[in-house]
């Protein structure tokens, strides 16, 4: 079945706390502005917005269930349990709401970890996911800036920060993401 | 044919500038030092240090010729230059020099970017590559201090500050020195 906009908004919002259903609304916000400047669909990004922490809050069980049941990836479950909620979220997108626009379900799946390759959907939604108006740690407004003036150098710097906090926290980082910022290094040098 | 220590240590020294020699002559120290309080044989730790910057000052030509016409890993020519010494360090090591003990020549072909399940002796000449007593850059103190703790625990402190350097210059970060920091992290959790 597939779902109306309201009835997406009303469904994923039920599943999360209010505090995390706010950072959502920026996200769409985010999403929608930075569709609009870089050439991406404003709807698309908006319905991958809203769907992009739906299992933010899933207990770690249900998420494994969902990945093993379901053979998502043979390696999500070695990952960080930080990133099992965007393969999982891609996952209950299409099978629970109807979601079957392949770019907003990648959009979904790589908006915390990015990867190498990312699609315009991709970029606009984790980027919005960095500097919607609500987030606020050190670095953000450098973000900010950098995202009104190009999509990568806004990512780069993004992937940059939480590099970093991975590496200051003595935690895993996750070598998608390590890609996905060395991909675009090089695309900023072509272009140059 | 086979070289005694003092023929190799004349033959590497005359291809590189003496500054670079002498950081050698460090690196061989440092890795005897760690080499005995770890548990490693000091004299093939010795012999991995005597070699591992041999290609260094190499022309990018020559080292490219010889990684195409030997197919020396598929991966390398996509890889930053900065890496491409170490695996013809370790090509030469073997084919001119005669050193065919494997756990020597894996210490000199991932003594810069480390790999996923590193060996003792590569652990030992990578972290003495770090501290040998000529370095000095913002860390290395740190990481000298910790070496005398763990040699997991001083390379994933010098691993960390290379990804950092990288990220501060935008550069490529090697993916091969996440995946081996994430696994000294993994091992360290591990120990606990």
């Amino acid at each position: 079945m597939e779902y109306s906009r309201e009835a997406l908004i009303e469904a994923v919002s039920a599943q999360m706390p209010d505090k995390r259903w706010k950072h959502t609304l920026g996200v769409m916000e985010s999403a929608v502005k930075l569709a609009g400047r870089y050439g991406a669909d404003p709807g698309r990004a908006e319905t991958a917005a809203i769907m992009h922490d739906v299992a933010k809050y899933w207990a770690v069980e249900r998420m494994r269930k969902i990945i093993e049941e379901n053979a998502l990836s043979q390696e999500l479950l070695s990952h960080d349990k930080q990133l099992w909620h965007a393969e999982v979220g891609a996952f209950v997108a299409e099978k629970e709401y109807g979601i079957h626009d392949l770019e907003v379900l990648d959009a979904i799946r790589y908006h915390t970890s990015g990867r190498e390759g990312m699609g315009l959907l991709e970029k606009v939604v984790c980027l919005a996911d960095y500097i919607e108006p609500g987030r606020d740690f050190p670095g953000v407004d450098e973000i900010r800036k950098l995202a009104k003036v190009s999509l990568e150098q806004g990512l780069v710097e993004g992937f940059d920060s939480t590099i970093r906090v991975l590496l200051e926290k003595r935690r895993i980082v996750f070598p998608l993401t390590v890609l996905a910022r060395n991909d675009l290094v090089r695309a900023l040098e072509e272009k140059r």
